[in-house]
């Protein structure tokens, strides 16, 4: 069930057919999902911005960082030169380094790459510390390329998958979740999607609905325990044709769509938002003969309806997230437990979300 | 009426006497509110940290632009020194340098500042031309010392009055409006103030209900009508010991806020947030005998309650400046209306936030 | 005598046909000197970056901040949006809230924009309050809209005039100065202009030369007196097509420029770069009906030799702006010296840098 | 020989006994040199900004990033909290994971880090691949660790050790530099020292002296041919109690030290500056009872002559990297000459540098 299943809409623009990220023309996305014995709970999730050699055919994007309590790899690059050039890997904190180094293999060893010496690798993470034995540094470099090799453009799978493995949210089990808008064809028809890994606190809300609240679990809700702290890793890609300053101002608006949900961007969150474009008309090429590119762009004026639909498809992938997640143990017998569905189809009801 | 004379609680933390900017200890406002004939709607308001001489001591101030479409004077200074220097000025986009050269005026003739050359006015806009004539820039230097000079720390007056005179929020009459949080004693009990002048537009949403949704007032309702632009300033204040580097954090969250209310931050609009410290412990001197100075500053680890409060603050200053303005009519006959106050209670009940 | 009759060249790259920002196509540039009894020393100077209306037709560009103790006008929207609207005003530090209304009187009133409601001015300034009556705000609109009207693409007038009128460099008279450099017919052959004005302290250096310590004037040469603040207000000028993004990245080389001259972007300075391009190729039309522009961007691979240009247009300007400036007296018969040329000459010589 | 044994002094400044970032109290420095065969070359060095447990015992850090074609580790968690955790490791571009992952390591296997489970590495890089098999990834975490391990206060090794093994400097070999400066007693007596790790290109000058014109070796001497490209790597210490913020304006500074010897931050250039402050009444314990921290910090009027310091020893740091590289030979029969050293003494001498 998700919550469009219910019939609760969230915001007021369609979603692509998919919902999910993968409706952005080109976009796939793999898992690989770790979980070994009774404190092994992690993974890793690849976002790839398109079919060929992402490092030979490089992408507009920018980063934008909502809270810098995280250790995302590829920052400088990314901002100074305006691109991404290798696929998004997600993973849990301490295995940034060996899925850098696991992109950095990737990249050297594709065809055409025989001579590149310089890769810049983007690597974000949440801690799932709580579930998964992070000391114990179970990624490998296998596992990353198994996520990449696992990439596909069909609908993303959600909750305890790839990176979202062994996430926590809002005190209960996070993960992975996706979300998708379109806009009408007269403001053009472009699609924007969301991935998040989502391990952060604050006071749920679904659909506007005070869930935390009501159900008196929330950051400070008994005054000095619990804690908001965790990360919201977010990726939006869009088919729109934008250069890496306004796909900044996009990125900046998907910790909108987070703060709806409830968060609060806690002391202790890496909330980092990576945003790039698919359009063929603004791809970036390694090397080219001529020192001038044409590029199509959207004039700044018609941004306004891709900020809007990254703020709905954000927000709906955060709670997608939460409706997909179930019940985990891991590390010490830590337990998270899924979102209660009833109670909250309950209060989607009580607080007029849910008519029947 | 406001949406807490209601019952409708927005967030979980407690609001400070006044549920106002001035609750903050030191901080007073004041506003100029001008309305002449047919055309002229607007004012000025100002913020004062304290009560001395603010050029001679200096609170330590952070500047967070959520999207820069707009005009304000004083961030690159505020950045790079982390601090602030004069009264706070918001006024109407055009008359930014008048109000610039009043803090000017206002500063040179200060007891004390014989010999000061040099002076970093704040003043923040947003854009009233829909009710008002703003290219006749009516606001003059005497209107802004007026409202330094009837600055007070009563509950601050919202609505149409001051810098919020003549502008519109969510296709309704906005205007100046303000709430505050005070954390338990536990956390501090520090109190965290926002003030606001609304002019910008989105998909309303108050405490959660989809306002904008029902009324079918909402950008992109009627495709490709109605402008989301405008803007708004957003002004904290605090009396936590914070230095500039967690007051921008704390800045960074009103946009939070400003989220929960269905703002989009458009491309059209002009989104800061100025927030600062009147704790005394981290006062700065403009002169000062000694190479060093000693200072208080919380920790990093408990800024998440503060961050929380600025959120919730914010989102109810919002919404508090849309219920405290009133029907205006001003230039070429436009009429801003208030708030469908009897709908929105309707909304209210009917989304489960009113239980009679 | 500029260094360069002196048979000195500054860097590796030619210089264009002016040595002069206008040499830039389009650039054009005018002063309004205001001297008026034995304390006014103060003035305006004007930069356009193209003959038309340039609200209308607006410029890419990008404003890098050295140091930000100063209060330039107009930076966030400049950063939001990758463009300029206005002339660039250069003033005195007090004045530019005047300026920043002329700039606002000057767009309103242009044919076109009868409907225009919203103007980012752009203005700089440094403070010449040493020479100048600063407090006594003698710029008015008139003096700024003569400095725009009198703009003209001939060589760059140069020392006092205009916004350097008063202003104080390394000790000695500073003041306006311009250079240009021009790249080699294969990479691009584009040309790039500096203009600064200058008012800022360190240890001069003269292509090279160490004329400071020579002369035993510079910051700290007694120890604790003397103070390097002041700013350094650079503007540059390119007809290379470049984006905001990659004209961020040249401004930020300007301040480069500075370092080779000795100055040290001390604590009191505002040193900013304004930079823009005025190539039709990435011209941003104010309204179009099209959603999509198409524009033609040079390469990230190919701004190197733009960077270099920058550099050593910098540095000569700055150095131009000394040896164009005479001694000067002014407020309360200060009086400011120009650089001593025969001892200059005689360092020169000494440090083979000129050679008989 | 060193430029200073030459007679030759870079700026007015008196450097520290050592003329070494290990002047700097409580600094630490090691390296690990690693040249196997005909095509190994490269390294690691390790930067320890104290004796004790980083991370229990952060220290106030910033990092500007001049030009961001690079891989650095660890920036955003710096930026958010304003610290660093963890020794600062430099090694090649391809070697960052590598090093990110041995931090880890070396920080969770500390004792009293036993909870730990978020660690932020910061890690440097240039790109040494002209010399050295860099697609090889020969530094493994071993060799990082060694780096840490043989960290002591002497006088910096420096030339072609450590992450300088296998760099190039303006055609030359480059390597690691240090050098430092000490303010007078009465502007505090501070110390700021400087470490380079030198990878980049421009018109090499030394001492204001056009070394790379004169010897025609510089970028675009030959028109197309040669790249400026390649890194510097920057990191500043000093034992002023800095905060953050004003860290990352000395950070700043570095850059212009870099800009007075010819670099020209070129497009491909990653340039990052890494500043922190060893005094221990800045330093950031993990954890503390009290939420409070009382701190002594220098007035920002205080900063001008730390900034002085900073530019010069970074000046002279990457002279030094030069005069201590000796002549390589690597990959592929590649060759680096060490500079010219009896060329350079003659142009230092025709310029008058030089008096014998």
């Amino acid at each position: 069930t998700t919550i469009r299943d219910l019939g609760v809409e969230i915001g007021v623009l369609n979603t692509g057919p998919l919902n999910s990220i993968t409706d952005v023309y080109g976009v796939k996305v793999g898992h690989y999902t770790l979980i070994q014995g009774s404190d092994v709970r992690t993974g890793a999730t690849a976002i790839l911005a398109h079919d060929g050699n992402i490092f030979q055919q490089k992408v507009p994007a920018a980063i934008y960082i909502g809270n810098g309590f995280g250790k995302l790899a590829g920052y400088s690059q990314v901002e100074e030169l305006g691109n991404i050039e290798t696929p998004i890997i997600l993973t849990n904190t301490l295995s940034v380094p060996t899925a850098a180094d696991a992109l950095i293999d990737y990249t050297l060893s594709q065809e055409g790459n025989e001579d590149v010496r310089s890769v810049n690798p983007v690597v974000g993470e949440t801690n799932d510390g709580y579930l998964n034995d992070i000391r114990g540094q179970h990624i490998t470099k296998k596992h990353v390329i198994s996520a990449i090799k696992a990439a596909d453009s069909n609908k993303v799978q959600q909750g305890n998958v790839g990176a979202g493995t062994g996430t926590r949210a809002f005190g209960f089990k996070g993960g992975i979740g996706s979300s998708s808008r379109v806009l009408p064809e007269k403001l053009g028809g472009y699609t924007v999607g969301a991935l998040v890994q989502t391990n952060f606190g604050g006071v749920l809300e679904i659909a506007g609905v005070p869930v935390g609240k009501e159900l008196n679990k929330y950051y400070l809700s008994d005054s000095l325990n619990g804690s908001p702290d965790g990360s919201c890793m977010m990726v939006l890609a869009t088919d729109a044709p934008l250069d890496a300053r306004n796909l900044k101002r996009l990125a900046k608006r998907a910790v909108m769509g987070l703060a709806k949900t409830g968060g609060i961007a806690s002391n202790g969150s890496g909330d980092y938002v990576i945003a790039f474009s698919t359009s063929e008309s603004v791809r970036i090429p390694y090397s080219a003969e001529q020192p001038i590119t044409t590029v199509e762009l959207l004039r700044n004026e018609r941004m306004s309806p891709l900020f809007m639909a990254a703020i709905e498809a954000t927000e709906e992938a955060i709670i997608n997230s939460l409706f997909a997640a179930e019940t985990m143990e891991g590390r010490d017998g830590h337990v998270l437990q899924s979102i209660p569905k009833d109670k909250i189809i309950k209060l989607l009801k009580d607080y007029g979300r849910i008519t029947e």
